[in-house]
């Protein structure tokens, strides 16, 4: 379906595109027989259905269950398997780290080791934020550049950090050190490529002099590292689409991959009715705006159903504050399925609304998994769907003569 | 949709599926309207259906009419077009015949040839099997090495052989010499590309030899050869997705299919009841079953619309069998249509139940093909449908962070 023709045909236009995502939206039939969407009372998302084309969205392809990393380019329209992006990445993207295209970003676990050198305790007994930062602090300062590479260490929260290694012929082909289980000694950090050897002998250099520096601390007496990534650039979506973006999100992660595809990222916000705020309080300052509802997700991994359901219809409740604004496309969908019933990601298609004056309308009258399979969108791929939002709000071209 | 990331996802577990494959299940409206599916009474599909998710599978492509072994290689999850298998392998295949990378197989028909070297019967009256088997050793015995290739005479039945060139530099690109009509002399193999003279002059060899050999009988006096095909070794279902696999076929084609993917292969059977038998017997034993209805498509074949429909009620009447097992995936559908009224293979869509604890049920109450254009897992080539199993059965990580 030759995705890339789309930024093509892009043309400058003044319409203006809200995405509300809920993330892990899609669920599975709970103990009634109806899943999540289904239970919980949308008036307002079942009119909008009614009046909008709908469809269920695949974020990856059948039968894939995607990490939040890979659904969310899928929704902005990057294939999420041609860009799937490393752990070491987001993380750094989700404390606003400046990354450039020297850098190795890779994800730090602080763990805890006994006097034989096995591991007692994967997660360093969740040390807390400032035992974190003072640990962080501790390792930046007496860890020194390593020849021609410069070491990072970034706190991030618990027993999470990243260390970033910024240089000239780094490669992200090495074995992660977790074992993943206690009672081992970490792994060493070998090279899975001849080109990755120079990284290997310099992240053990880290890793050994990590292990000293930490050797008096109670819990953090070690670090384990995973998720290694280069950082590359992405094409913004102001570069592929044109369209001036607006991130409004309350966990990192999101704001992170909303940094690294160019998007402006809204202040800090804590509820749904204060992302909503912004925007309609920036809504004359973009043409994009990706608002992000993370708690659908959470109570779905939590495998809390009735949570889940209630999390649905307050968004429901704050549906016309968004609908008010009269933007030329609407489109409310999730990033992924996170049925309560699985308490966790999975495999199950999204469902999906796109609301536009240029829709055309199908039968759909409920915003239901099981209703949605009858939409006119049909069931789509994901990174289908920024097209179809350029389309309907008249920012591309026509092909050919 | 990236098939091939399903390789890169898959996780063992101890989950069991099963694929109950109607050969030619599909079907097209006969006098009373209704297809053969639509009218046969299939109250245990029908249940299946309504807990389950439905949908229509392509198995190869929009209005692409298969032959068996790409419909089946579909079925398993290998890109039918990608892998598409030469009639010699699968006649091979369906004769056990144990084939080696330096093999070209060869599909022979014994053909009547009149004093002009015309062909006056393309079957040479379709000889019994006992006189098949001892022209193929009379061939063999009379026909010695040509240089460096091992040329093997294999009897299938009635009018069908194999020959098997066994050597280095063979090659597959040679013109089929049934001219399709009587009253022709047979074509040459010629060489289709640079690379393949050699084999022609192989081929050449043999035809003229065989001609020679065969000149005093009375039918079975000339070799058309079809179907050219060097032997290739296929990633197994267990490499593939460590599924330790039976295939429960009568059928020689089929259990030659399952052989080359690695699968194991249960005794023969006559009956669909004895195939459900064996299931029960080695349920334990293996964690995939593909269990294989050939009468269907046999009477589709015929054009035999109430034949099929009695195989389809059949079918019904003893799937509480295998339901009785509780397999954590089971699939029934077929690997493409055999509408009675065409008399043949068709390109139409096949009809396709998944069901599985995991699964989200859609709003389809009958196993029937018009009401599963309505199901959850829509419009979806056959390939994809391996993947959709391996995903319910809980046997596929999360792609990406």
């Amino acid at each position: 379906m030759h995705p890339e023709l789309i930024d093509t045909l892009v043309i400058p236009n003044t319409t203006k595109i809200i995405f509300l995502i809920m993330d892990g939206l899609g669920g599975l039939p709970g103990p009634e027989g109806m899943t999540e969407l289904e239970t919980a009372q949308t008036p307002n998302l079942d009119a909008l259905a009614k009046k909008s084309v709908c469809g269920l969205l695949d974020p990856v392809g059948y039968g894939i269950t995607p990490g939040s990393g890979p659904a969310h380019f899928a929704l902005f329209g990057y294939d999420p398997v041609k860009n799937n992006i490393g752990r070491g990445i987001l993380e750094g993207a989700g404390i606003d780290f400046p990354m450039t295209e020297q850098d190795l970003l890779i994800r730090i676990n602080f763990a805890t080791i006994n006097s034989d050198g096995l591991i007692v305790d994967r997660r360093a007994g969740r040390i807390d934020n400032e035992t974190n930062r003072r640990i962080c602090q501790k390792l930046q300062e007496n860890i020194p550049l390593d020849g021609n590479v410069e070491i990072i260490f970034q706190s991030v929260k618990e027993h999470r950090a990243v260390l970033v290694l910024r240089g000239d012929g780094l490669a992200e082909e090495i074995q992660e050190t977790d074992p993943q289980h206690t009672g081992m000694a970490p792994l060493s950090p070998r090279a899975l490529v001849p080109e990755a050897k120079y990284t290997e002998t310099v992240l053990n250099g880290v890793i050994n002099r990590a292990r000293e520096v930490l050797s008096a601390e109670p819990k953090a007496n070690m670090i384990l590292l995973r998720g290694y990534a280069k950082y590359r650039k992405y094409p913004s979506l102001f570069e592929r689409y044109r369209l001036n973006a607006l991130a409004i999100a309350s966990y990192p992660m999101y704001r992170g991959i909303a940094r690294l595809l160019g998007m402006n990222i809204a202040r800090h916000t804590e509820t749904v009715a204060e992302e909503i705020a912004i925007l309609r309080e920036h809504y004359q300052d973009y043409d994009y705006f990706f608002l992000h509802v993370k708690a659908t997700d959470s109570r779905g991994e939590d495998g809390n159903f009735d949570g889940k359901v209630t999390v649905i219809e307050e968004v429901d409740a704050l549906l016309p504050q968004i609908t008010d604004l009269k933007p030329d496309v609407l489109v409310v969908t999730g990033d992924h399925s996170t049925p309560a019933v699985l308490a966790s990601h999975s495999w199950h298609p999204v469902p999906v609304i796109l609301s536009a004056a240029t829709c055309r309308p199908d039968m759909v009258a409920y915003f239901a998994e099981r209703d949605c399979i009858r939409g006119g969108l049909g069931r789509m791929p994901m990174m289908y769907l920024m097209g179809q939002a350029l389309a309907h709000a008249k920012r591309l071209e026509k092909f050919g003569a």
